[in-house]
């Protein structure tokens, strides 16, 4: 089974050494590693269209896997990285498993009643809204309901683990955890 | 032909009131709206099961869809809302075209420039990245290349426009020129 292993990872200086060991681990589990820049758009082409054809590439290794592990680790604010974000509801989309982890193990709840500095407020049909009058969803998930919903209504899991701040995306902890719950559901 | 609205408009207070607007829309433009919430999860469920009840409600509406008109508006910092990008990844992993729009004009790389009070440096592969030592894709794009590419490669467009502060999730011109726009596309 083809596995693709989404994460902002990607974007660390450290990129290729991390990738290199989530690659030698999936192996160790008993899976076959995708990892986005398995394949390379053309060096020719610049710019906008790069970026283009880096996401038709993705997309190819996408529907080329069985399922996928995200990492989900807040990425530039309080949410995931939207890439990984975009590559978990394809895969799941096409109805694969899915599995993540997150290495701040804060839940989405308290990340957003941090980013208003505590200032929140229930209105009169009970809904909790910042100081902005957009509405927090108060359940103990990591994420946005859409992302916590579609990886556990597929029997996933999302592993919460705190990473040391200098270990923030490069800690596998959660996603060694992930392999082996993978492997006993998938492999059985 | 449905096509699924999808949106962080659903957490402001008027809620209501824009999702009503955008149907009223929809239909004008001849095609059958399905929103988040059209169904509801079962009143008896609370918490985190409620949750997962309405991830699955709003799954199953994914699927009853042909295609997908995302509202890409930043939402709580300076990228899309996460749960409307898993969203569009779904309906992408489906074969589905997309369209989207956002009512913040400015592309993704000034949008993380600001967020790093414009500290950039390019390391010796060429790579731009912020002080924190994370590439920042330089691409002229909307989101992360993922998102623009997903609805690009499709033959969808991203509508940029910048609407009032205080009419940021419920400004419907970037959804009313998606609409034209997929009209022109689907019902041809």
């Amino acid at each position: 089974m083809k596995v693709y292993l989404a994460g902002p990872e990607v974007f660390i200086p450290e990129a290729r050494a991390v990738l290199d060991e989530k690659i030698e681990l999936t192996r160790a589990h008993g899976f076959v590693p995708v990892c986005p820049g398995d394949l390379e758009a053309p060096a020719s082409l610049k710019g906008k269209a790069r970026g283009l054809a880096t996401s038709e590439v993705n997309e190819k290794l996408m529907l080329s896997a069985d399922f996928i592990i995200a990492n989900l680790t807040p990425f530039r604010g309080i949410a995931a990285d939207v890439g990984t974000v975009y590559e978990l509801g394809f895969m799941c989309g096409r109805g694969c498993p899915a599995y993540a982890f997150t290495n701040i193990a804060t839940g989405h709840y308290e990340r957003v009643l941090d980013y208003y500095g505590g200032d929140l407020r229930t209105d009169e049909t009970g809904a909790v809204r910042g100081p902005d009058g957009l509405e927090l969803e108060t359940y103990d998930m990591v994420d946005n309901l859409m992302l916590d919903g579609g990886i556990e209504n597929r029997k996933g899991v999302i592993v919460r683990h705190n990473a040391a701040p200098d270990r923030l995306y490069s800690d596998l902890t959660g996603f060694k955890q992930c392999l082996t719950i993978a492997a006993r559901q998938l492999l059985a």
